[in-house]
């Protein structure tokens, strides 16, 4: 669909500049209330566990870039409407739930630079309180009453969760190709990027060429995302994440700078992968170890090259919409997002 | 609604007389090869560990009784369709996810009599192939397309999830009283229960009428059922369940027959609970102490006899449908779940 319908180009952002997300901040603040007040309102129950539990993490510190992302795409879809404010809402509870659930999965101690849910309230309330935001954001879909919308979240919900499977089945196999690895990020993560940034235009009912370039913005920036996060978990020079650095490593993920360190290390190099990753080498002087051949061979900046071409994607598949505002913004966004070192 | 659209009174069998589960078996035949087919097409993934670790407690003896309900629900109101089918198999599909979770969140080691999917499987992937079963669930629902059956379902799975937080809430609670047990098997148990009876309603187009007996049905079976669930846990003459006898006594759960037994219960006894339920008593001597305590008090023959109220509703529900081989067999289903001593 790219350019099929303007011979513009949208280059990224000229190196040395700083791209910001104050440009994205600004378009969606009015939207955002109105998304943050349904978040607040919906998260309540009777049972008191629920509300602490899901706002310990809701309210600490999450960046909301998914329903920041879903006000944008209304806003480049000249949408004047309100209902994407609670289907916003349904997708933050959905990626909340998943948040609570792998972080019982990986044993988390940390999310977000606080303690992590599974820690302060234990597992089986976690579990639990996930399954309940996950039903809650069903329950928000199925109000808005549209079944188009409601095939594109139940669609994106179950290929997350087969890809979060999937990545607990390749965790701890050093034979884990890069193309999998592609497939896991694009289930866990990018499904729900694509579903976030294409139901502003189902609910706008734009063309299906709309349509599917918004599902292309996110699902690209949804894959730039993460590859520049699994990058940071390595980069000498990035700052703390809200995560614990080197969780990646001491968990055996198998992320694009440990695939590439692998592909590329000498057979001494290959024998330390191979006893990280199965487990055996779990130590700080490991990581500080890990990090160095990864930096040694430059897979840190490999991960962040090829999340520039997936931001360059993301970015050429806004051409169809019409210049301003809103279309800068979102194209700022993705530059940031593969520029971040945090 | 019940009694309004018709004077017959559908009695309870006679005691002596062994109700069995026969014709609902005779009755559903036909209708379950067919969700037992969409059940097994749509519990693949390309994923192994998913069909794997769902089939584990799908194929595992489950005996499918959710299904079977809608099945039956669908033949006394007549539906000739097929699209039953698939939303029994969702409804599954839900019940299995709570039951996956469950076996996490209480740490389980036996599940329909084999080692639970937690045990063989790990906590990590039970958790997350629970997650797919739900996504998979609510996306055979929106197949369907119906946004009716789609409000009570997602308003089901929602109540649902609150029940189980409240349950663990409720853990190690000597306070929690017959009202709030009451509460939390309304939420986490009947009302599945009543959504699966209601949804063929719907799906049948009759009346509301219809629509609220066959809830009230379902929803009063349901608690009928948690309620000789909770009461077999305790019962000295009961044979072995799937779980392990006394999982609910060292879970801390507060049972109707340990809330009806700290009640009647002498100071002396009352101290036993509250140490029992709290945690500190967890031998098989503490165990056997508490199975004579609650007998001593009748506390399982009270437990049923309340079960035996709710299962009267449950018949009394049925009486505006007309007289027939479906309406004797669900009738007769809840005289046997009531009945039941495994």
């Amino acid at each position: 669909m790219r350019g099929a319908m303007s011979a513009e180009v949208l280059p990224l952002r000229a190196r040395g500049s700083q791209p910001t997300l104050a440009p994205m901040l600004a378009l969606t603040a009015p939207g955002m209330n109105s998304v943050n007040a349904v978040i607040l309102d919906r998260m309540q129950s009777e049972i008191p566990l629920i509300p602490a539990l899901a706002g310990h993490l809701i309210s600490g510190g999450g960046k909301r870039m998914r329903p920041m992302l879903m006000v944008a795409a209304a806003e480049v879809c000249g949408y004047q409407g309100t209902r994407h404010h609670k289907l916003a809402a349904a997708v933050e509870f959905l990626h909340t739930a998943t948040l609570l659930h792998d972080d019982v999965v990986d044993g988390s101690d940390m999310r977000r630079g606080k303690a992590a849910a599974n820690i302060v309230f234990g597992n089986p309330a976690t579990v639990l309180v996930g399954d309940f935001l996950f039903t809650r954001a069903f329950e928000l879909m199925v109000e808005d009453g549209s079944l188009k919308v409601l095939k594109v979240f139940s669609k994106a919900s179950s290929i997350i969760a087969e890809g979060e499977v999937d990545q607990l089945t390749a965790q701890r196999r050093i034979e884990t190709s890069e193309e999998h690895y592609l497939q896991i990020i694009g289930s866990k993560t990018a499904a729900l990027f694509a579903a976030a940034t294409r139901i502003p235009a189902i609910v706008a009912e734009k063309s299906e060429a709309e349509e599917q370039a918004l599902d292309s913005y996110g699902r690209n920036l949804g894959v730039a995302f993460q590859l520049v996060d699994d990058a940071i978990d390595y980069d000498s020079e990035a700052s703390e994440s809200g995560k614990d650095k080197g969780d990646d490593f001491r968990e055996g993920k198998m992320t694009l700078p440990v695939i590439l360190a692998y592909a590329r290390g000498t057979a001494e190099e290959r024998k330390f992968w191979e006893e990280a990753i199965a487990g055996f080498r779990t130590e700080d002087e490991d990581l500080a170890h890990a990090v160095k051949l990864i930096n040694r061979h430059g897979c840190v900046e490999a991960t962040r090259e090829r999340a520039r071409l997936y931001a360059q994607r993301a970015i050429d598949s806004l051409s169809i919409f019409p210049a301003g505002a809103a279309r800068e913004a979102m194209c700022e966004a993705v530059e940031f997002a593969v520029a971040r070192r945090y």
